[in-house]
């Protein structure tokens, strides 16, 4: 028998990659009642590990559906996007944190959100969540708080929806102030499977993570400061 | 031998559909001595004579670049983007004005313009050029101009470019008063070969327009206004 309690659950669009914020960030809006949509994007992420981990992660939620968006942006120039750019190894935290970094991809979370909320008037959902954060990793301008805000009134003034007044868009930010082991230690409260989930810029064949790429080494120390073990595959 | 004056233009994205406003918005930024870059989106167009038309106009303002950017939005579900609808004949302005239009697709100028935004900062390009239109068929909540505001705002807090201060974002409107005699007037000024454009919802397979879709009657109705015969084919 279905579930009737799901059925009148509002739903909510989740903006999911596969790794450890955009988890918990699904994590912590099933935990508020919704019944969640999940939207990826294959954007030519080097390692398609990435969008199987996205998979995965959405099916342990249980979201009630999935779609991965396509955006093939190589006309506009390889080496601005998803280039064959080296990975640094073994920074530490306080060295990326200086400037924007080179993983930059041009207007990424506008053109991700832009998709997420034609997905959300589709679905009738006024409510978006996605894992931005502000405090590790900070150089990305379109993961601070008054873009995620700029982007809500401009989506309030886009839509249908939201100009006839059936819906009024919220982009939810639940991760935006907390510390990687805080996002760990919420994500572990609420049940999320951290071994779904994939960080790593530099995997091999096998998804199994580096260890030593800025992502891993913030991954990790996280874990580290929760006092937890990440049960996600690293090579030996 | 190279003009150098080109060289030293500031370049600006023109977003290009192929129709009559696109083209008039295209001929407007090269009038203000911009070096075009054009974009242009394959989103499951009923009719790739749209594309086809972009094309050739983006040639004959001599743009310096044109993508076009493949949005496939199908998973999102079939009615809710370029549906099989059936496209309305014959009616009055008068009635189309009521309401949004049944054409409308969710998000779609945020969709358009957040790539456009990628493009111009791929292109260090702090202008944009889009030929939307209040004043006709003004149902679109997107193409107002308290949309492309918050667009523009949302757009400056968005991008690496903008935040580190090389770029500050202008979304251009320059057709978004006029009525559509006035915008074919002002082409046709700046020496616009209207008959490369192409602005019918139901061509038949060589391109040539119905002549009685919504569109077709605004057209032909601009053209009447403004004492000027449509140079584009019809079907007869």
């Amino acid at each position: 028998m279905a579930d009737p309690s799901r059925s009148m659950a509002a739903p909510a669009v989740i903006l999911l990659s596969g790794g450890l914020d955009s988890a918990t960030a699904a994590a912590v809006a099933r935990s508020q009642g919704f019944a969640l949509y999940a939207i990826s994007y294959d954007y030519g992420q080097r390692h398609r590990v990435e969008l199987e981990a996205a998979r995965r992660v959405g099916e342990s939620l249980g979201v009630l559906g999935h779609v991965t968006v396509p955006i093939d942006l190589r006309a506009f120039g390889s080496s601005a996007l998803t280039a064959d750019i080296g990975v640094p190894k073994d920074r530490s935290p306080d060295a990326m944190g200086e400037g924007i970094p080179i993983t930059y991809v041009p207007a990424r979370n506008t053109v991700f959100l832009s998709l997420a909320l034609a997905y959300a008037e589709v679905h009738g959902a006024a409510d978006l969540f996605i894992g931005v954060n502000a405090v590790d990793y900070s150089g990305y301008p379109d993961c601070r708080p008054e873009f995620i805000a700029a982007f809500e009134q401009m989506a309030n003034l886009a839509t249908k929806a939201s100009v006839e007044g059936s819906l009024r868009f919220k982009i939810h930010t639940p991760l935006v102030e907390l510390s990687k082991a805080d996002i760990i230690r919420t994500g572990t409260r609420l049940g999320v499977d951290y071994g779904l989930t994939r960080s790593c810029y530099d995997p091999d064949s096998s998804g199994a993570a580096c260890g030593h790429c800025d992502s891993c080494t913030l991954r990790l120390k996280g874990f580290a400061e929760a006092g937890l073990t990440d049960p996600a595959p690293y090579q030996s």
